[in-house]
């Protein structure tokens, strides 16, 4: 093996794993769907074993994991870390997973929780991506967003996460999409972003007070021919985009940071820009590098 | 016959119909599960003398309609009125059917549309409420609420609707309440409202910036064993509402007017109360009230 790390991001839905150099780039790398809800009962040994065989790994090499492969429904439970924390905190808090296969010294990355008058939030698997991006992007301070199902906005400050909020953005925007009155006029698929359409409903949602009544303007619009069809779906992820901006103060200054998939990043740097707000997007890479560094914070084994 | 008018209540999913005095109190009521989307295609006029030939109306006797009957999906169109809108304006846009079963003159309500920065609102039904209850409450002014699927908040001026503006409260919660990740830690059934985790719920909806923020709480709260399940809906119910009238610039002086089933606006009523702002509750009497009222603005058949 010429690597120095393997690293997994083992998440709810997906298991993607990469062999590391010490500086934390991607030497090789594969993936698969076998997330922790497509594994049986006691199955986590196997599917891991199997998913770093081919590594051939000696006993003692280091394995990172990071996601909801440590909450509850996961392999071994990785309990919250309160913020704010760092790269040092998360590497205190790693939960080693005894008897891993073959041997491997395996920990799996805490998730952060934190309070706002009393309420918790919390999050599992992005922490290591605005490590990694931090290292990447060599900022020490920020504010770092997460599109998705549940985005997370994340605020950074001397290198440490400080606070974050969840947003249920992605969740409710595929209910409205597909369970709601609003259905009914949406054409089965999404298409293409219709950029014009989008930035309408980002800045209809920024004017209203409320998503619950700014999503009904997809309702009415229709109703009075004043938004196609094929437009609809653009608008409806325009005005869910909108209502999580809405609630944020920006930043100025130096540049939101984007961590995701292509395709969410571009829109919220699409919707940031109409509101003057530069970003930076970054992929996959982070989880690595977020991976990468944090091994290189960890003592060497006793 | 002893009444005056035959007044119906013709919604999506149920059919109410009255037999009214001249002053709009009620004879004799019924009704039934024959909205809109129960009848059959042409099939309006039969619903319509089954509904009403218990009272052997001569022809030429007044019917007066409101709700979805008048939508495009109904028995005939009553096109939406621009607000602003009173008495004098629904008389006018009545959509009368010609040939009605057994000769009598049956006229639609229209519904009501109002437009806010380029965007238009609808509303169908809710604008006969609104009316009634300004006649019931010897009223000319106010902000009227109508919680349900689609809440609407109506403000009322020199006994005209001004504006009004849609509220997906309803269907918002069922839909997180039924399809989201929130579905996996609430009981199967709501139970009693718990008046304080409703309160609770409220509070921290009008508190945060954004209902998608918010949503995420009943999951966090539920993690950190923070809130019994048996709470949870009510919890979830306040979240929705809170956030209704996070967004509502809510009078002083004259109590707000909630109308609708008594389980809802005896939540209102409850929220309202919370933030020192008195309210005032109405049933189904205001339905009537208004089409009694309208009613006897009509002029004589010609």
């Amino acid at each position: 093996m010429t690597g120095n790390l393997i690293a997994l991001d083992w998440g709810t839905s997906s298991l993607r794993v990469a062999l590391l150099r010490a500086d934390g780039t991607v030497v090789e790398e594969h993936g698969g769907s076998q997330g922790i809800l497509a594994v049986a009962p006691g199955g986590f040994p196997a599917v891991f074993a199997q998913a770093i065989e081919r590594w051939r790994p000696a006993p003692g090499q280091l394995c990172l994991a990071s996601g909801m492969v440590g909450s509850r429904q996961g392999w071994r439970e990785a309990p919250y870390c309160p913020c704010p924390a760092g790269f040092d905190d998360l590497a205190r808090h790693l939960a080693w997973v005894p008897d891993a296969p073959g041997g491997v010294r395996l920990g799996i990355v805490p998730g952060l929780s934190s309070t706002r008058g009393g309420v918790p939030d919390v999050m599992r698997g992005e922490e290591i991506q605005v490590m990694g991006a931090l290292a990447l992007l060599d900022r020490r301070d920020g504010v770092f967003v997460l599109p998705g199902t549940h985005s997370k906005w994340v605020r950074v400050a001397a290198g440490r996460i400080v606070d974050f909020a969840t947003f249920m953005t992605g969740e409710v925007y595929a209910l409205l999409r597909k369970h709601s009155i609003l259905a009914r006029t949406l054409p089965p698929e999404d298409g293409p972003l219709d950029d014009e359409a989008f930035l309408r409903g980002a800045a209809h949602a920024r004017a209203s007070g409320s998503l619950l009544q700014a999503a009904f303007s997809a309702r009415t619009l229709a109703l009075f021919d004043a938004l196609p069809p094929a437009a609809q779906p653009s608008y409806l992820s325009g005005l869910l985009v909108g209502e999580e901006l809405r609630a944020q103060q920006l930043p100025a200054g130096a540049p939101v940071v984007l961590i995701g998939a292509e395709a969410l990043t571009t829109r919220y740097a699409l919707a940031l820009q109409a509101l003057g707000v530069p970003s930076h997007r970054l992929g996959a890479e982070a989880t690595w590098r977020g991976l990468g560094a944090l091994a290189r914070t960890l003592p060497p084994p006793p």
